[in-house]
């Protein structure tokens, strides 16, 4: 399935520069292809290429009219097919340098459109993900996990750590234990926090505020935040929304801690997630007493069929850039989604890290073409940091009521000097500048750690390097992916099992954030792994 | 009842600066106190006479050796009796100005310790309270209510503004009304917000941050403020905590619906409340799925015998300041509660305002004595501000798990910078100093309301004056404190009616908020109120 497998094709691929001949390597026949769908065949055969291990990532692919040429087909057709590639996030062009793979899709290419995904690893039904937000108890937790360890026999502290990823304070342990290199996914560099533009606006904002400024204000959140939030999703994410439509929350954890109560008032009992999933998510749902069916993702994004299946009328989704996987959410599975929206379905869509994409503009958010049907969820957590605790929530005007009602028992509304402070940085550009300073570190951060594992970790496969603050890698079958990052973290790098977010028995693997760590730090966590799996 | 009533009392009483001739006037006979009570029998005896307007607010008490002369009984047992008096806020000593009568409690001080509440006004049974806490939909609940009012024939949008208290958006409601003067309940003064002190310690604290502290945090809050608040606790309301207890949240809003999650889990389904008690917190129980049975309150506070009758497992109390009559509670009713908690009772002691006490040091917290029965919550709201939404909840022991695990789930804990901030102001002393400063402010406040409340409002009683940012003023029976409030907002004045915040038919009234409003606006409100009243 991977390159460390020594298949027949290792010969003729170099890890960077190497350009291939591609239709004799490859097995590229156009007469396979079916009438008119030349580039999507094309599209596909190369997906299927780099999911196992053919095109491993950092080898370039043919420039567009030599692959043209070889093929005898338009260049166009095969232009198409690269932007469908780039789309998905499988590679990415780089100018001069060519088109170059990136990392390929969890999941083998599907034959027949509805290809199971490939199944491996250890077999342990039941077991969970781990969420890229968490949360919990600190040392008391920690000790709990050292007592676990010692009662269980387990063979270290760090193993027990991971032990029950269902226990709502296991991130708290995991984040509580000391660690030279911290590769845990779901943050931004948080070095990079803009303290002085920061300061500089609450200074601005707390001369122009009028006492009743300081009282109790509107639990939907101050107008001046809803109006830049507003303003910010039609910027970024497609969104055409009245600032009257956006909740202010405490993050993405308090908007679903909402939709759920009124989920559960309405009789909902399960909210469908994609698996592999967020851990910390089905945590929540858990504690919610909401159930969560699991829906198998591919690389087009969630199989909507098998959504339909589960029955749930509730599905809570991350398209722009699936978690763990990486996956977007292709134009298909959209049109599929909103179909099975409008016979009745609502979609929660957890927004997490969209904008941070790196090849092109993000795609735009579900809820741009679905008002009626998406409660969607966003936040500043990768944006600025999550410890601002700052989100914005837009629901269906049939649940804002009760949404507001539920934002105003919790807490009688966020915090105003921060909203406002936010507000401020949003409608100056600052935070605008930020996020494009933010691309810039992290695609240097990402391309850092798709090297070192090229380099390390050989036979590993890359996944979702488009967006986002982190890449999975997945692992040979009968890897014990909780076991690697128990020892991990015995030599001081913080990593998470990919069998943690999922429900399902799948590929082992690991999620990897590189977006807070520096290069060299990256380099040595990688190297780490790298040593472990040696 | 009342000095309004042209009681044949009134010709010996002046406003201020008489001395009474006090034995002859109150008819007062040592020979019918009980033996070895003689100071609990004329502190009695003078409570009664403030209850009844016989000494109304700003009328000096005779001199203790004066007093003790005409009585015949040693001086000390009317300095005993002065000081009881002092303690639960009926008179204050102002030095070489004597003892002057500052309020009076809002029910007639007991015959047999045993006696109701006065009945009056207009009957209207299950008609609510208002909260201290406060929140809403602003302009569309306004357009609602406008449309109340013209479907229910009201006559205008003022009176449907308080047309239904436990409408969830009432607050709003009123907050968004216009009004040239604000004398709602339940605010500091927010002009003095300390905006340099902040915006230093900003500073400071910014400059002192690691990367990771803008990450996820710990559910419970930060170190630093966990530590200063136990700090706070320990010097303010005699409350010796560990940090470890501490658990920092978004007010007390927040903390009532995390207890509310852990009790219902318990099978709790009734949670007791003082009558009248804020209407805020009986919304909130009521979103919450919780009964909330009324137990009465008389002069010396809650009623434990009608407390134990209610079968109530808990209770929700404020035995500091209660709100909204000001009663403190006193060393008898505590011994009584004590008994009870401990005969397995949950206390919730909500010390919104107890800080602000004008006399003496506040009287210690009931979780002082009852750390197993008391799960106590108190904020920054009336210290600093309300928009800044920190609070604490420290807990029983066997609560604490539980309810870290529900902050988790509600937003995985308060923002982190705000906390620090208040931690640096805390640990400073600046927080103490504004405390101080609001103190001597607010007091200037106090004594301009009582005096204005003198000079218009001649029929009114004045209750809780010792402590607070409110008072309360009890009306002639038959007044519609609901119309008089309407009427008040026809006219640019905002307050809030005392019938609001009763679930039984009680005694007509009015809660003004003396904190947050310059002595000139509430002479100028109060005038308005006492044009209407005439």
């Amino acid at each position: 399935m991977n390159r460390s497998n020594g298949s027949p094709s290792d010969r003729s691929i170099t890890r960077s520069g190497a350009t291939l001949a591609a239709s004799d390597f490859l097995q590229l026949n156009p007469a396979d292809a079916p009438r008119g769908g030349m580039s999507d065949w094309l599209a596909r055969q190369i997906r299927r290429a780099v999911a196992e291990g053919l095109l491993p990532p950092g080898s370039r692919l043919p420039a567009t009219r030599v692959l043209a040429d070889e093929l005898g087909v338009s260049r166009g057709v095969v232009t198409e097919a690269y932007r469908r590639l780039t789309e998905d996030g499988h590679v990415e062009g780089r100018g001069r340098a060519g088109t170059v793979v990136l990392a390929a899709p969890l999941v083998r290419p599907p034959e027949d459109g509805l290809v199971e995904r490939e199944h491996g690893g250890r077999g342990q039904a039941g077991r969970g993900p781990v969420g890229h937000r968490a949360e919990g108890r600190g040392t008391g937790e920690r000790r709990a996990a050292a007592r676990r360890a010692e009662e269980g026999g387990s063979t270290s502290e760090e193993r027990a750590l991971f032990g029950d990823p269902l226990d709502t304070g296991v991130f708290d342990a995991l984040r509580a234990a000391p660690a030279r290199v911290d590769l845990s996914p779901g943050l931004p560099d948080l070095a990079a926090f803009p303290r002085a533009a920061w300061l500089r606006a609450e200074r601005a904002v707390l001369a122009g505020l009028v006492p009743a400024d300081f009282g109790y204000g509107d639990p939907r959140g101050t107008p001046a935040l809803r109006r830049a939030v507003a303003r910010w999703l039609a910027l970024n994410r497609g969104i055409a929304a009245d600032p009257d439509e956006v909740l202010i929350v405490a993050g993405t954890a308090q908007a679903l801690g909402l939709l759920a109560l009124m989920l559960k008032d309405e009789g909902v009992t399960r909210v469908a997630l994609e698996d592999p999933s967020s851990l910390g998510i089905r945590q929540h749902l858990r504690n919610s007493g909401l159930a969560s069916p699991p829906v198998p993702v591919d690389e087009r994004g969630v199989r909507v069929d098998a959504l339909r299946a589960t029955g749930a009328r509730v599905a809570l989704l991350t398209p722009a850039h699936q978690f763990p996987t990486g996956v977007v959410l292709d134009g298909v599975r959209r049109r599929e989604l909103a179909d099975w929206a409008r016979d009745g379905g609502l979609i929660i869509e957890d927004d997490y890290d969209a904008e941070h994409r790196y090849d092109r503009p993000p795609v735009p958010a579900l809820r741009s073409t679905l008002a009626d049907h998406v409660a969607y969820a966003g936040s500043v957590s990768k944006l600025l940091a999550p410890a601002l605790r700052v989100g914005w929530l837009l629901a269906p005007r049939r649940y804002r009521d009760a949404l507001v009602d539920a934002k105003r028992f919790a807490d009688l509304g966020n915090a105003a000097l921060p909203q406002l402070v936010l507000a401020h940085l949003m409608e100056s550009g600052e935070l605008e500048r930020h996020l494009r300073f933010l691309r810039r570190r992290h695609r240097g951060r990402r391309d850092a750690m798709i090297a070192a594992l090229a380099d390390r970790l050989p036979g590993a496969v890359v996944h979702g390097a488009a967006a986002g603050l982190h890449l999975t890698v997945t692992l040979e079958p009968g890897c014990d992916d909780v076991a690697l990052a128990a020892a991990a973290l015995e030599r001081g790098v913080k990593v998470q099992p990919l069998s943690w977010h999922a429900q399902r028995p799948g590929r082992p693997g690991l999620v990897l954030g590189y977006a807070a760590s520096t290069p060299s730090d990256i380099r040595e966590g990688v190297s780490v792994l790298g040593d472990l799996l040696r």
